[in-house]
């Protein structure tokens, strides 16, 4: 363990100097000195050669350390380039969820290669693992947990956690079960200290624990932790029966993927992005399905300006005020739309209410409409006097546009959720472009009937 | 502890039926078989006469369990209401950190009341805690935890874990001072446990633990505590000396406010909007600033087509292009900002290298734009064959708007970020405005040039 008074970035600026120096043998010293995370954290901005050269010199404690911290970029990079025999050195040393989620990432081949090379046990638990869905509870519970018959005595959960320190070190409990394996309590170690070692676990064990199914998706495991304050959360099967558990470190992952995710999908592009290494043309290849959406609303919007061609011939100022229009919509759409969506997610939303949601999001609109209705049209009527019934052209389209932003950007997510749709994926390209198109339309229908009728 | 197996919404029908038929008696006995975060859960979308019936009907252990996890809007509600006597025996009930963020949420009277009915030294602690920045170590941390002098006993550090018990539910350690209260080791339980009660504690601590200081940001706090795995982190000040710890249910909490704040902020919003309870009209006045800098860059906008007046009479038809040329300069900046912006909050950008990022971006943007550009032209072209040059402007124009809009987006979150400036708040409003009258700009200029010369 290190601490943490000297910064990151010093620390990383005596690695990177041993690191220019070529000087080996005293960057394997400093090395020595750093806890894991700092390593892992050292390496994601390396160049590539000397990404394999600093993990090629650790040791394989330390790898497994460090391997399981890695960026996903840096963990490619390293996968393709390790030798099978270390690799497998370095799975042997890992806990099982990690094990699973490093052999995941390799080839079928390769992965059978690994496996082949541990324990037949430790694989046979990592292939067990790896048949779980990936975003399920299944998929990331550890198999490693200290447990105990509900009849045996304190002084055996003892001994059970003494064996499993070898082998995990974020023990907090020790989970109890019956004769047929089933969850039944949970000993927090603070109670098992407290204890004689002589009573059995039963007497003191706290009762029907919260526990989740193996088949649970990750963000609702992410959510009960993060509910209940839980440091680890033990996992049952169908019937009932301790399989493995999850521990906080892991949620905490989950939590700052999702929300990443979402912030990410909102705004049309993909995190995958994240593997800076990743070529431009990819990057650019995974930001086109929403740009793809919105250019044929675009196009959309473009054939009903185009329809509209003789009231904007009559009265060309119209067009200056189309963007500001529109733009005012998509904000309005983008802020409902956003809250609404990330109240959902994170719960402080009622989803058995949601008619209130929007029937408030909707005044809230065109409070906002009514306001910048009237200053818009203002402006219009001092920017360009001579057109007389143009400032209410505007300040009407404006009012509309915005109103009907509110009305979209808290509908659709909230009819995603309902038909079971993430609302965070098909939220953004959908709204601002429908809203666009609604703008646009009411805008040139209420310039064709005020102005010229 | 419950059982999650019947789901919570199963679980709030049965306490809404008890709170309709008025089954006062019933609905007590029922609260009592549900975890506190259940409580608090099903109290937030509950009628304020029926928050403050069922708040009222807990008793003082329970409902010091349930303040902490309430909602904004709900923890208002019930502090306005309740009794000083009442709230003074909860505070009492609570860990120094929970109490000083209730007591912080009081009318400066009120506070001082509650303290004077409290002991001299929670009252005391309690004060201390608040001295602190609300977002800093300090803010956040809590005054309980188990510590021994380096030179007592193993059976010492066990004797302290069980006069801390009946204070704090959580310890995971006991950390280990020198004569001068200097952190000097951490004893996890897990090792307390397997080590004779005899030995001193200093030969069987881990030392060097990580900490921080009181005065650091709590996402600095956070970021250590993710990264180093940890279930909590003791806080030291200046001169080392232990004086609270932090808790990962904290952190977790932090984490989740920190990526909420983020995305909210990035549309233009707060989140103060989940006080779903507060007035339509505090929620649109909350939304003004964003929306009256984005009405401001709108009539910019207006100003420039204003000017290239005479180029749009001459070809009317430029004005259909208009939106779908400024909106997907928008997508593309929207994208580029929020990778950047989330980017730099995980730290999967290097913040030392942002020139290459900013480079990155700009080829993904220029792919982008010559894509969009020939798509465009094309369209362009077949559906307004009638003037010559009009697919070439349009092309160009819509390839200068992704470029531009990349280079925006990528660009004004990292200088925002190098002086200082949390990028999420003022990104959204700054770059879609700019883009907005940039592209506009270029597009008219290029129409002028190419058509009209």
């Amino acid at each position: 363990m290190v601490s943490t008074m000297s910064t990151p970035v010093e620390k990383q600026k005596k690695l990177l100097e041993l690191l220019d120096d070529d000087d080996i043998r005293e960057l394997i010293t400093e090395l020595g000195l750093y806890h894991p995370a700092d390593i892992a954290e050292f390496l994601q901005f390396l160049l590539p050669h000397e990404k394999k050269l600093v993990f090629s010199v650790l040791d394989t404690k330390t790898a497994a350390d460090v391997i399981v911290e890695l960026d996903d970029a840096t963990l490619d990079l390293i996968l393709k380039d390790i030798q099978t025999k270390r690799l497998s050195e370095i799975v042997d040393d890992l806990e099982s969820d990690d094990a699973a989620d490093i052999i995941e990432e390799l080839p079928d081949d390769r992965a059978q290669e690994v496996l082949d090379r541990i324990s037949d046990e430790d694989a046979e638990e990592i292939q067990k693992l790896m048949g779980y869905d990936e975003e399920s509870a299944g998929g990331i519970m550890q198999a490693e947990l200290a447990s105990v018959r509900e009849d045996e005595s304190v002084a055996s959960a003892i001994e059970e956690v003494r064996e499993m320190s070898t082998e995990v070190e974020d023990i907090h409990s020790v989970y109890v079960t019956d004769r047929m394996g089933r969850l039944v309590g949970v000993l927090p170690l603070r109670k098992m200290i407290l204890s004689s070692p002589k009573v059995p676990v039963s007497t003191v064990m706290e009762k029907d624990p919260i526990s989740v199914t193996v088949d649970i998706d990750q963000e609702e495991v992410a959510r009960i932790v993060k509910k209940y304050d839980l440091v680890a959360v033990p996992v049952v099967d169908a019937a009932g029966k301790l399989v493995g558990r999850i521990t906080i470190d892991d949620v905490v992952d989950i939590l700052e993927e999702e929300a990443t995710e979402d912030i990410i999908k909102l705004a049309g592009a993909t995190d995958d992005e994240y593997a800076w290494s990743s070529s431009v043309l990819r990057s650019a290849g995974t930001r086109l399905p929403w740009l793809f959406a919105s250019w044929i609303g675009g196009l959309f919007v473009s054939l009903i300006i185009g329809y509209f061609r003789n009231t904007l011939t009559e009265v060309v100022v119209l067009a200056a005020f189309m963007p500001v229009i529109a733009g005012m919509g998509g904000n309005v759409s983008a802020q409902s739309s956003t809250l609404v969506v990330r109240g959902i997610a994170i719960g402080s939303i009622d989803v058995k209410r949601l008619g209130s949601v929007l029937f408030r999001e909707l005044r809230v609109g065109i409070i906002l409409g009514v306001t910048y209705g009237i200053l818009l049209g203002i402006v219009a009527h001092f920017l360009y006097l001579d057109i007389v019934r143009l400032w209410l052209v505007v300040g009407l389209g404006i009012f509309a546009s915005m109103t009907i932003a509110s009305g979209m950007g808290t509908l659709v997510p909230i009819i995603l959720h309902k038909i079971g749709v993430d609302p965070a994926v098909a939220s953004g390209p959908f709204i601002s472009t429908t809203t666009d198109i609604l703008s646009i339309l009411m805008y040139f229908t209420l310039a064709t009937v005020i102005i010229l009728r």
